[in-house]
């Protein structure tokens, strides 16, 4: 397929959100290519510390009294003291783009030993379609060098929006406690030089770690849950936001990439911490899964919000009994949207609601 | 997860699958590679035409003649004069595992230069599980120095038998004949360096051109159906293969990976003779997809031989009305099944029908 000739860099278009509880000093390492956009920063622990920012970047520093200042009473949907705070940027952020990098995320480098620009390669895979309906065994199509293979249906061929790019990481992999314990030195060190579309109808991990979106499509939906300080529960915050969006996604066809480009994840967090934090989910995901896996959407979702108020009353229909934590995480996503709705007033996505395979007319 | 430490060999276990026209002068580069192993040349074209075949293989050569009098009538559902003929192959082998290639398909080199031994790779796909059932972002969970990421259910890390690897191809891509006028310098030139298993419910187009499958699980599912001389379509004999293989491989949850192997394909075929042969693929395609996309098998089909007969039913029922060819591809499906089980007396398949996610007991 004839890809995009040159990437746009999109800088009044695109925000890159970053949740920290110190210095950024690693944006020196990003300046070739965070310079150009604005910053917005979310401070997830105590708000009288301060932040300090390299200087010459654009941005502006949000904490939680901020937090509450701004939404009042629906603040309680924002988690505090953890990274899940972070979809607050998200909600006020006023651009169509999204671009969410953690704080100890540096610039990897490809096999030819050349700095990866991270960012213009999320922007390529926002910007091209994806191809949920049917799997193409030579990768993302839209790529120079690429196309659909025999046996590609053609009426699939255009694909859909992409409303999310995945991206993935060096060094430390994204393992959980029990793994993190287990394989103390694993390094990836293996460059896969592939971006592919999640299949329609399967979950994925979402990591929050490096990740892109179109904020226009499904910004409503990547609410990061009730993480952290007074919370059961801890790093599944972008689990719990990649399963609402895919389930979403798959609901009004639109596109979920994962792969290319990599960041050098440079610190693995601490095992017996991450334990702690991630007990309660190891056992709820047995049960969250199978929940997402089969719920359905009804017909008359025809906006993220929408799509998303109903799931949120699925979980508490369905999850309420694994958990009370569950109930309140309901309220929580339903809070989340009368707070984006509120800050967002004309932004009612609406989702292309062409399921399935496009009949072509055969002429028959 | 803990990789197998070295790859055996099985050179009593599995044949080595080639259709040809021509003598196998490409054998002498697979030489280190495929010697081992017993080899099965199906000709797929006049069998008075002498093939040669390199010194030192242990082969066994079938022609049309071998075929009619090994299968009497049921020979009509072997394809005549097009590769489709490799399944007899599949048919007449004693072996657990196949291996398929092209005689245009040659030894491919890793970005570091070396010879890629196609077959290990296979073999060490075969050897280890697929995950269908969720998505893990950084490819095969059971290749070294990878793992299930964060967020990847504990209870599915055990993974499913696998019963297909379907492997890539460096250089010439495997792309339909309307591609192939579009594109006709186009070559494949990107090593991806993944394997990563189709998750349920999603099709895949399978190219018969680098393929191992394990026989015992799904090889009766193997039939390439009807294609070449006397029939009104031909090059969709492996995706006709891959689309039935994968619908009975989601019903009995056995998996079906893609990616490493590649070979080195070294010539394209000619795009006006192809698409003579595919046009109208190109067109029923649009039909046979939304039909394997929607087929449910009975819960009572627990072998793949009842899988693929009911499978032919539904083909017959469905597709009947598209052309009359497809009524009398649903003949030639049972008319498989019947020679299949006449020369493999005790082989019906039993897939494990422990579909969906297992539940682990959480202890509540």
């Amino acid at each position: 397929m004839a890809s995009i000739p040159s990437t746009p860099l999109l800088a009044n278009e695109l925000d890159i959100v970053i949740p920290t509880i110190r210095n950024l000093d690693f944006l020196e390492m990003w300046r070739p290519f965070f310079q150009p956009y604005h910053l917005i920063i979310v401070q997830d622990g105590d708000p009288t510390k301060t932040i300090r920012v390299p200087e010459g970047f654009d941005y502006e520093l949000h904490n939680r009294n901020h937090v509450e200042s701004l939404l009042g009473k629906r603040a309680s949907c924002i988690s505090f003291k953890d990274s899940a705070c972070r979809c607050y940027g998200f909600l006020v952020s006023k651009k169509k783009y999204i671009y969410t990098i953690d704080d100890d995320c540096f610039v990897a480098k490809n096999p030819t030993g050349e700095d990866i620009n991270a960012l213009e390669q999320h922007i390529k895979n926002l910007l091209t379609p994806s191809t949920p309906h049917f799997f193409n065994t030579l990768y993302d199509p839209y790529r120079d060098g690429a196309d659909f293979v025999r046996g590609y249906p053609f009426s699939l061929r255009e694909g859909v929006p992409t409303a999310v790019s995945h991206g993935l990481w060096l060094n430390i992999p994204d393992y959980d406690a029990p793994t993190q314990l287990v394989k103390p030195h694993e390094r990836n060190t293996r460059y896969v030089d592939a971006i592919m579309t999640v299949p329609k109808g399967t979950l994925f991990p979402m990591c929050g770690m490096n990740l892109a979106f179109d904020r226009e499509l499904i910004g409503p939906a990547m609410y990061f849950g009730l993480m952290g300080h007074g919370q059961p529960i801890g790093r599944y915050d972008d689990m719990w936001a990649g399963w609402c969006v895919k389930v979403i996604c798959d609901h009004l066809n639109l596109g979920v990439k994962t792969g290319l480009p990599y960041i050098w994840h440079s610190k693995a967090s601490n095992p017996f911490v991450n334990l702690k934090k991630e007990y309660k989910g190891i056992f709820w995901q047995e049960e969250i899964i199978p929940f997402f896996q089969s719920v359905v959407l009804p017909k008359e979702c025809t906006t993220v919000q929408k799509c998303y108020l109903a799931l949120a009353e699925k979980v508490k229909e369905k999850l309420g009994s694994v958990d009370p934590y569950f109930t309140k995480l309901a309220e929580g996503m339903t809070t989340w949207i009368e707070a984006w709705d509120a800050h967002n007033p004309s932004s009612e996505a609406t989702g292309s609601l062409a399921n399935g395979l496009a009949k072509v007319n055969l002429g028959n």
